[in-house]
């Protein structure tokens, strides 16, 4: 369909936003709209330009017959400070504090439009890493794994704490539970993660670690590598874990008694 | 930051696929792109006609001082039917077949491409109707109806099979578990579904149906209203529900024995 240089360009954008990190020969464009390579070449030159200077995220052109263009979102450090702030203030609401001490974040952690910016947040604080896959523990870190693994376009993984007939075969390794100190097992499905993969595992809240260590297990048995740990939000009162990890928000305080919750901005910014 | 206007149309192209279901008013874009009114509309015009070809999706213009315009997205029949088709090849793989008689998904339902395209496919299907939040079951029905709530811009909501402490006060059905003929329970935190929400269901695969009628059991103990069910894969040799459904994926066949699996496309399209 012959389109103008107008409407090809909206097409070429959102065909670009919604296949981010994949390479796209500028052929393919020029035979879909019926335009020239050169007028395609000029589309997307004004179209990074416009990417770059509101930081929705970079365009790389790859020159030689098997090039392309490849999209790399990314974020503005301003606007992430600012959508993060503003979840700070969210996670300060003293009617989140549940009996036991916890923090109730599954509104945020199921609105699209907050899980969307903190995907772009998180896969902005790993670019430049080559990333095959995000792992997560269910139920609470899938929506938050699936937001970073559509930002980097690739597939998420998803580890259990029960053994589903739905899984086929499994693997599984044992854990310390941070919340009960207990020994536990977690499990995750021999087909889900190819061997020699490079992870980036993605949790919702750190407290003891112990989930994350688990993770760290699983991935020697899939003789797979860690790329990092991003979680959303972390307990600052507990003990340092080994391993490094990104987080987006800090709860520094949380008063039961009181009814008090302080919340800071991570160490993703740092 | 003043912008030209083959840079604004991209950035605009760029918020409305970001920003679907929701109004906004042309000021918005004048104020941030130094632009005048009647600019922004001309290149509102432009983006929708585009849009519109391409099958992207519609953009509407509300008039008045409180209008502006609102994107929703759609798919064209065609896209659509061959989306599904592949992933009738794909569910027709033999060595997806698990003992017991089930059907390894979980890689189809982990991958970001795939599932933007089921959601973009059920919420076009439900387009027109009003909806508040899409319901799902933990763990598998996640992915899913976090795409679907990516494209209405909406929250969706976890009912769960266990409980939680993370979760506070929960609400509680009994359900027949369809693998297992059981009595079961499932589980919906009180605060993450408003009374009087117009609920929309997703789940990966539909078997008995004892999954959906407990959940629409949740809808009501929550005083809220069923639009309507739509599921990944449902089994051709199930008895029938009461309540209607579209599924993108009908699995005819499956005999374990001789590793034979066939699939068509669901009612969906019907």
């Amino acid at each position: 369909m012959k389109l103008r240089r107008s409407e090809r360009m909206v097409v070429i954008s959102n065909y670009l936003i919604n296949n981010p990190y994949q390479l796209t020969n500028l052929n393919t464009f020029a035979s879909q709209y019926e335009a020239a390579k050169s007028s395609i070449s000029e589309d997307i030159a004004i179209i990074k330009k416009a990417f770059e200077e509101r930081h929705i995220g970079e365009i790389e052109t790859v020159t030689g017959a098997s090039g392309g263009v490849i999209f790399t979102p990314s974020i503005a450090k301003e606007e992430a400070l600012a959508i993060v702030e503003d979840l700070c203030d969210k996670l300060s609401e003293s009617d989140r504090i549940l009996p036991g001490g916890y923090l109730y974040l599954t509104d945020l952690l199921s609105t699209p439009a907050i899980l969307q910016n903190v995907g772009r947040i998180i896969a902005n604080a790993f670019k430049g890493e080559k990333i095959d896959a995000v792992m997560t523990v269910a139920t609470k870190g899938v929506p938050l794994a699936n937001a970073v693994a559509n930002v980097l376009n690739v597939p998420f993984v998803i580890v259990r704490r029960d053994l589903k007939i739905t899984e086929g075969s499994t693997v599984s390794v044992n854990y310390v539970s941070g919340s009960s100190d207990r020994i536990e097992k977690m499990f995750l499905s021999k087909r889900s993660l190819k061997p020699g993969s490079r992870v980036l595992i993605v949790d919702d809240f750190l407290k003891g670690g112990g989930t994350v260590t688990g993770m760290m297990g699983l991935l020697d048995e899939f003789d797979s590598e860690l790329v990092g740990v991003a979680v959303f939000a972390e307990n600052a009162k507990t003990e340092k874990m080994d391993v490094s990890y990104k987080s987006l928000l800090k709860v520094s305080e949380l008063d039961v008694k009181n009814s008090q919750v302080s919340v800071e901005t991570g160490n993703i910014f740092d």
